[in-house]
C-alpha cells in the first residue's frame, strides 16, 4: 500500500531567504521595547499579524480560511481525495515579553514548506493543511478546541488579553457556538508535524543542528501550604518556633535533592511562594508555594512527587509544620510516533545535519494533536536555551535547516502513511 | 542624699480587683470578633478609649493634660518640687487584630500604682507622671515625639488609620506645630518604670511570675535581593539553572544554622518573601526576601550578620547566584538601668514572686526613654507566650503581681535617685 519513498535527490529546498524574511516581517507585530515581541492572543498585535499570515498562506497558493476555534487553515488537495490531511503548523501568539521565534519559526516554516511543494509542482497524496493554532501560550486552546469539547467553564477562563476564551474566539474570526464544526475525530488526520525552536539549551551546549523530539513531557503542579504558628519575631526563642518559612525553604531544597538524584531529564520546580502575615518581624505561620515536577515519563512524575511527599512530612516534622498538596495540573506526556522519529533522524542525516533525540521540557500544540494521530517533531537551537524573552535567538540557517528537515519529514509520511 | 527607703512594711498593696475591672472596662473599645482588641492609634476606638483612661486618671487624682505630642499626661506633684519627675506608663493603641493586654496592662497598672498611693497618703519625693504614649505600635511615635526630634519626612508618614503621624498628632488633640514644647531633655526624667506582658513564653514556660529586664533588644533588617536567571522550567536542565528560589532556601536554612549556632537569646527571622516573576512554570531568576536579627548585644547582632553574608556568598556561588543586603531599620539595644533592675528584683523578693532576669525581644516605648534617662521594665507572663493576637492572655494574679512591683520599683526608685 507505501507508494515509493520520494527520491531525496528530487525533493526541493525551502528558500531560506525567503523563509527568514517572512519571520522579520511577522516581529512588526507587537514588537516591544526590549527587541522581542508582545504578541498576546487575542491582541490588537495578534489580530493584525494574522492578516500578514494570511496573505502568506495566499502567496503559497493555499485555499485560506479560519476554523470555528479561530485557528488559521491554508489548505493544498492531496492526489488522493479519500486520504486523511497531513497537517504542519505551529502559533503565532507570544508570552508578555516574548522573542522573535516561539511558534513563529514553526508557522512561518510551515508556510515555506508548502510554497516550496508548490513552487516545485509537487503534489502530496495526502491534502496538507498548513493550520496557525490560536492561543498556544496561554494553553494550547485553539490545538485544544480541535481535538477536544472545551467545557463551559474552559470558554469561559479569562486569558492574559483580558478576553475570555469564548471572546478571543470570536474576535478572531472563528464561531465559538459551533466549535463542534472545527473538531477533528481520532484517525481523521494522517499526522501531524511541527518545527520550533528547542526553547532549552541542548541543542546549543552539544552543538547539535535538529533535534528530533521524542515526545512532549508530562507536567504535574501542585499548590503546596505550609502550616506553622505566626508569632512575634522577637520574643519568640528560635527553638520554640514553628515557622513555616523554614519549612518551605528546607522543602524546595529537598525537592532540588530529591529530582536530581534519579539519572535522567526530570525536572522540578518551585516558582511562585508566599508567606503568611508576610511581615518582616513576624514568623510566617503559613507559607503558600508552587510545586512543579516535569518528565516524559508519567510513572517517573509519581514516583518522584511520592518521594518529595514522604521526606516533606519529615521537613515538616522538624519544627512542628504540615505539608498538603492540591494538584491543579496534569498534562500528561506525549510520546512523538515512533516512525516519524526516525523519518526527522533519516532527513536530518540525508542534509547532512547533526541531530540528537530529546524530549521537549516544554508544551506544544502537538501533544493535543497527540491524542488524535501520529505525531512528530523537530527542534532547531536556541542560543544558550533562553525562550520567552526578547533575547530568544536561532539562526537563519537552522531555522533554514528545520524547515529542510520538515520538508523531507513530510514527503516521507506522505509516502509511508 | 538618698532617703531612706520607704520600708517595705508600710508599702501599700495595688487593688486588684480594680486593676483587672479597668482592663475589662478598657476592651470594650475597638472589641473584635475573636475577642481581643483592634484599637489602631488615631481610630476612633483610639480616641474614645483615650477619654476613658483621662477619667480614671481623674479618679485617681491625677492633673490630666494631652501634651503636644498627643500623649496623656497624668501629674501628680512630689514632695520636692526641685526633683525632676519619674515616669511610669505604657501605651493602649494595638495591632489591628491584637489582644487585650499588650500595652494595656501597663497603661492600667501605672493609674493603679498612682492611685494605690494616693489612696494611701503616699507622696513621693519626685513629681509622679503617668504617661499613656500614643502610637506605640506604629513606631514609638508618642515617646519618640517626646525624646528627638521628628523629622518631617516622619511627620508625614502614613500610619495604618490612613492618618499621618502629623494629623493623628492633630486628631487625639496634641498639637504637631508644636512638638517642641513637649521634648524631654537629657536629665530632665529621674526614671522611667514600665510594666508590661513579655509577649514571649519564657516566663510561661519557666513558671516565673516576674520577669526583670534586661534591656530591648536592637533589630537589625535588611531587604536581600537574590539574582539569579529566570527560564523555562521545562526546557532548562536541572544542571543549567541558576534558580534564586533555590538559592533563597539555602539562605533562609543557613540563617536559621548561623543564629543558632552560637550561645544565647538571638533570634534571626525571614518573614517576608517574593519570587519573580512568581509563575509556577518558570525558574525564578529573582528572590526579594527580609531578614530581622535581634539581640541585646549590637556586636553580636554584626558579627552574625557578618557571618550569614559570608556563608551567603557560597550559597549564591553554588548555582550562579548573587546576594545584595540593603539595611532598611537599625534600632540600636536599649539596656536597662543596673540598679532599676536590682530593685525590680529586690521588689519581687519582698513580694515572695518568683523572678528571672531576661531581655525583651519585642521593641517599648521604653527604649526611647533610656536615650534620656534610666529605665526599668517589669514583665509579667504571656500563656504560651501569644501576643499580638486575640489569644493573648495574662492572668488577674500575674497582672496584679506586676503592679505590685511596679510601685515597689518606684518607691525604690524615688527614695535613691
Amino acid at each position: 500500500m507505501h507508494a515509493e519513498p520520494f527520491p531525496r535527490w528530487a525533493v526541493p529546498t525551502v528558500n531560506g531567504g525567503r523563509l527568514n524574511a517572512h519571520l522579520e516581517q511577522l516581529h512588526a507585530f507587537g514588537r516591544n521595547p526590549q527587541g522581542g515581541v508582545s504578541r498576546l492572543a487575542y491582541s490588537d498585535a495578534d489580530r493584525d499579524a494574522r492578516v500578514l499570515v494570511q496573505q502568506m498562506l495566499r502567496d503559497a497558493k493555499l485555499d485560506v480560511s479560519i476554523d470555528a476555534a479561530g485557528n488559521i487553515i491554508g489548505r493544498r488537495a492531496g492526489s488522493d481525495p479519500s486520504r486523511p490531511s497531513i497537517i504542519i503548523g505551529s502559533h503565532i501568539d507570544s508570552v508578555p515579553e516574548g522573542g522573535n521565534y516561539d511558534g513563529q519559526v514553526g508557522s512561518m516554516g510551515a508556510i515555506e514548506v508548502a510554497q516550496t511543494l508548490g513552487e516545485a509542482g509537487i503534489t502530496t497524496r495526502h491534502p496538507l493543511e498548513v493550520v496557525i493554532w490560536q492561543n498556544e501560550e496561554g494553553g494550547l486552546w485553539g490545538s485544544h478546541a480541535a481535538t477536544a469539547v472545551l467545557t463551559e467553564a474552559e470558554l469561559n477562563t479569562v486569558s492574559r488579553s483580558g478576553k475570555t476564551i469564548r471572546e478571543g474566539i470570536a474576535f478572531l474570526g472563528g464561531d465559538p457556538a459551533h466549535l463542534e464544526r472545527t473538531r477533528r475525530a481520532k484517525g481523521s488526520v494522517a499526522a501531524y508535524l511541527e518545527l520550533h525552536i528547542e526553547q532549552g539549551g541542548t541543542l546549543d551546549q552539544q552543538k547539535k543542528q535538529i533535534g528530533v523530539v521524542e515526545g512532549i513531557v508530562g507536567i504535574k503542579q501542585w499548590e503546596v501550604t505550609i502550616s506553622g504558628f505566626a508569632n512575634h519575631a522577637g520574643t519568640t526563642a528560635m527553638a520554640e518556633r514553628r515557622d513555616a518559612m523554614l519549612s518551605a525553604a528546607r522543602f524546595t531544597e529537598m525537592v532540588n535533592r530529591v529530582i536530581r538524584a534519579t539519572p535522567g531529564r526530570q525536572v522540578g520546580t518551585v516558582g511562585r511562594i508566599q508567606a503568611f502575615p508576610g511581615a518582616p518581624n513576624v514568623i510566617p505561620g503559613k507559607v503558600v508555594l508552587t510545586l512543579e515536577i516535569r518528565d516524559l515519563d508519567g510513572k517517573k512524575i509519581d514516583t518522584l512527587f511520592a518521594r518529595i511527599k514522604t521526606e516533606s512530612a519529615k521537613v515538616g516534622a522538624m519544627n512542628d509544620t504540615t505539608f498538603e498538596f492540591h494538584q491543579f495540573t496534569d498534562n500528561i506526556p506525549a510520546p512523538t510516533d515512533l516512525r516519524i522519529r526516525a523519518m526527522v533522524a533519516a532527513s536530518a542525516r540525508e542534509l547532512g545535519l547533526s541531530h540528537i533525540t530529546l524530549p521537549s521540557g516544554a508544551g506544544h500544540d502537538a501533544q493535543d494533536l497527540a491524542q488524535i494521530c501520529p505525531v512528530g517533531m523537530v527542534f532547531v537551537p536556541s542560543l544558550k536555551g533562553i525562550s520567552h524573552a526578547p533575547t530568544e535567538y536561532s539562526s537563519p540557517e537552522d531555522i533554514t535547516n528545520g524547515a529542510n528537515v520538515l520538508l523531507h519529514t513530510l514527503l516521507k509520511v506522505d509516502a509511508a502513511f
